[in-house]
């Protein structure tokens, strides 16, 4: 399998975890591929038409994009059990990735509105909004933290990476400081060796 | 169980075309919801951080936020097929989903941005960008559209959502022009019930 990848993409980390976990990471191929919205890799456009990392080749040469179904396909293909199959533990665990992921979107929008647009075309009740988003899902987390307990599954996956790009790119924000119980279960389940594995270098550019 | 519904929003319209097909829209009663980004829904706020529509409080109480999860967890409790179980039509259907769902999430940037923003604070490249996307998946979709055949999956159904979502707020695009086979399956799939009982009407405002 190919995946085209970046290594500061927390989309593409939710997949590496996962081949880690499921102990297909030896299969893919990593490929680099850039995620630019308004100037568009080609080589990753001729196989996916939104042109976003992570994109896979499949086992059978089809092409997935979206991490959502990029993991479940590679849980599915690795036997793993970061999808629950059935029941309420499916729900929650889907439940936890949208919202992580919903975090994730609302900063990628933030950043993209810092490092696109020049100042003039910047929005302060766009960039207040996402921010409010993304304190929002911090809040809810906060509160149902103390349940994570081991839970490794795509919801704790998503929520893992998302609270890693919040490092990566908004270091300057202490979250932490909000939501001290989630903070405590991230340095934990961030020490895992597919968390580890994954984790992204030092930014080398804005 | 209870739905967070704005009758514009083309993901909402996913939920209840999933509802309409698997025969649960009885057992859903919607709230007026409003998804906005920069001024939020406190009533929404209070059951999903994201305040997103649609919001779905499920059978047992439980808040899924996210029409993904939404339309899966319907499909379920309404014992349906429209997410295939396993082997390749799953992931042609989720793939399909992810695909029209990027469609959407472009299009909705484009409308935030003509919408919430002064003319100043507008991005040319940024709307270009977005556009080149759609285009691109309309290309991909028309290049498959012969083989759409009869299927009637979350694939298709996101899909006729995405279609539907063009013709509400970018009347002035002819898409149909550039995409044949595509529109030919469109005006077939929008005449099934659940595609006319979730039509949005006509809007009445910007």
């Amino acid at each position: 399998m190919k995946l085209f990848h970046s290594p500061y993409s927390p989309f593409v980390r939710k997949v590496m975890v996962v081949a880690h976990e499921v102990g297909l990471v030896g299969r893919i191929e990593c490929l680099p591929g850039a995620a630019h919205p308004t100037q568009r890799d080609h080589t990753l456009l001729a196989q996916n038409p939104l042109a976003q990392v992570p994109t896979l080749i499949g086992e059978d040469g089809q092409i997935l994009a979206d991490s959502r179904v990029i993991c479940e396909y590679l849980d599915t293909l690795g036997q793993g059990t970061l999808f629950p199959r059935s029941g309420p533990a499916r729900w929650v665990a889907l439940i936890d990735q949208s919202m992580a992921d919903g975090l994730l979107d609302a900063a990628l929008l933030i950043r993209y509105e810092r490092t696109i647009r020049p100042e003039t075309e910047r929005s302060d009740a766009w960039l207040a909004g996402q921010r409010a988003k993304i304190e929002g899902v911090l809040a809810a987390f906060e509160e149902r933290a103390d349940a994570f307990g081991d839970r490794v599954d795509i919801g704790t996956i998503a929520i893992g990476c998302a609270l890693g790009y919040l490092d990566l790119r908004f270091g300057d924000w202490p979250w932490r400081d909000t939501v001290p119980k989630l903070a405590a279960w991230a340095g934990g389940f961030g020490a895992r060796p597919a968390m580890v594995a994954t984790r992204p270098p030092d930014p080398v550019s804005t």
